[in-house]
């Protein structure tokens, strides 16, 4: 396209076939492990793309009309992506689902924002491999909640010329739950889920990452959250690697049971242009969380990632009204009250 | 209000009645001058009192119907400020234009996000003047452009215990332009004004201030500017201080004379819903630029300001499309062509 020809990040480029895999094979110069098969690279790799057909194949057939359109992508630094998106569906007005493996040499204020440290370290530049599944689902009808989930794997390798320098790894992600009107039901549908997920594994699990999850998607400018919780972790490293991997793989798989029944109850709920608006509103404060905290936004912004899948986590239509208050003891107001003061839904 | 009784930030108090100043008297424990009449503080605040009456009036008398509401506050720490809102009239959607005189101890991190400088300098909390006028208009009509204008002044004081530390003051602010549709007469209108309005000044301003704004305005991760310009400037202090008062002064006077005869040409265009689209498309960019870029917007929430006098600058509604790709040749590509590729307009 003649128009964004004057852009001078680094282009994605977009391919025709999904390939079979986005690692290198063997002779990877930023990598100490090889990339075989039966690595935590190449079988996160597996996991994310199979979590992606599933989630996408769920959403198609609840939503009926709507279909995913796919794009490939590769980056000349190394790796690629798939992004697939449903538009103006018959249930969803906005459905990405995103997977990215890429790697190469991170300049340090990226590495910085994946990490999250303070600015005084400053590590240079950093080879890195970072895998992910990214998706963010907004329904057409107000009753019906918005649903995030994200799990990602990272690693770090040696630095060159810093042999001794120590290669690390991480697990990140979570699945949360946005809803512009409480339905006790589905709460207690929603994070028994996440419970029942995170309790094959440790029972400290579930309290801790529904805090986690409570304390990350807080807007600290509005003094409330972006929605309802669910679970939430990041830099994850301090457990086996193997179990982590196993627990990020059964988190993607409970998305569809956790997320898909809720839809079916409120996709066809009949509501007024004041239920719609209120929604729209509750976009708006989507918008701020994405754009200003979120870690993975911003991390993606700073690496001069792929725009359109970074931000097809926005609502497809978000408002902002100055000085709405809900009238105490609405529907509105409870949603508020939740938001502001998280609760234990289980 | 019961539901934010949580919120721990600094409040703002409401005021019943405008104060005749928000400048403490004499005693001013934070100013090194006296708060006297004369002093740029003083007559800083006047000007944008006077402005801020002016431009509500005109764009009252514009829109024929909708009528602007009016919030005072005042901050424990020190100062308070005017929000004026008009929301859903007959030919701006939403219309804020608040004038805020703050002042007290600055936390380093606000204070960086104010000078825009490094992380490096740590300067430790720093004693603070600051008034502005901020403005954003945004028509209904997609051919009716959206105006923001902003004029700051700033001062630090001596830091306690440091006597030797040297009082310092900026000016800065700019007007600038937000169409969705190029019309070549109107840009060149108030580009023509800003540019007579510089001259009077300095042969240099223009010029230099309208790069200014492209630079400014400009969405790193999109590659492309926020709008078509008009000028901007900021921590301006290499030249005599009355005449940046005098100059901050003739750029509030100019707001109207810029902005009003175009809406007059355009606010009762027919229009499309693909016209309305577009415009929630840039709108769309809009919110991205002054959530993620904008030193006024970030400066505001970093100092836990009043949260709907900030944000107050976003849009009623907004609209994010995956992968939107106006036609080539087409209305919609021009308008983008110009935000990527800034023109010289007179």
């Amino acid at each position: 396209c003649i128009v964004r020809a004057t852009l001078a990040i680094e282009k994605e480029t977009p391919e025709n076939e999904r390939p079979e895999t986005f690692l290198r094979s063997g002779d990877d110069p930023h990598s100490s492990v090889a990339a075989s098969t039966t690595s935590v690279r190449a079988r996160f790799e597996r996991m994310i793309r199979e979590a992606q057909d599933v989630v996408c194949a769920a959403v198609e057939a609840e939503d009926g009309a709507g279909k995913f359109t796919e794009d490939v992508w590769s980056r000349d630094g190394g790796g690629g992506g798939i992004s697939r998106v449903l538009q103006d569906g018959e249930v969803w007005e906005k459905a990405g689902v995103n997977v990215s493996v890429v790697y190469g040499v991170m300049p340090p204020e990226a590495y910085r924002a994946a990490k999250g440290g303070d600015s005084s370290q400053n590590p240079g530049s950093v080879p890195f491999f970072a895998a992910g599944i990214s998706s963010v689902l907004h329904p057409k009808n107000p009753f019906a909640p918005t649903l995030h989930f994200n799990y990602r794997y990272f690693e770090t390798d040696t630095i060159k010329d810093s042999p001794g320098a120590p290669r690390q790894w991480w697990f990140g992600g979570g699945t949360d739950l946005t809803p512009a009107y409480i339905f006790e039901e589905d709460m207690k549908h929603f994070h028994q889920i996440q419970k029942q997920t995170c309790d094959k594994f440790d029972p400290r699990f579930y309290p801790r990452f529904k805090k986690w999850c409570d304390d990350y998607f807080f807007i600290k400018h509005r003094g409330e959250r972006r929605g309802l919780g669910g679970i939430f972790f990041d830099d994850l490293n301090d457990y086996d690697q193997e179990m982590l991997l196993s627990f990020a793989t059964e988190c993607s798989k409970s998305v569809v049971p956790a997320y898909i029944p809720i839809i079916s109850r409120r996709k066809e709920t009949p509501f007024t242009d004041q239920h719609k608006a209120w929604q729209q509103l509750r976009r708006g404060r989507y918008v701020e969380f994405n754009l200003v905290y979120d870690r993975g936004t911003t991390f993606g912004i700073k690496t001069g990632g792929r725009i359109e899948s970074i931000l097809v986590s926005l609502p497809l239509t978000a408002r902002w009204e100055y000085g709405h208050e809900p009238e105490e003891g609405s529907e509105e107001w409870k949603l508020l009250d939740a938001c502001i003061n998280p609760r234990e839904w289980i």
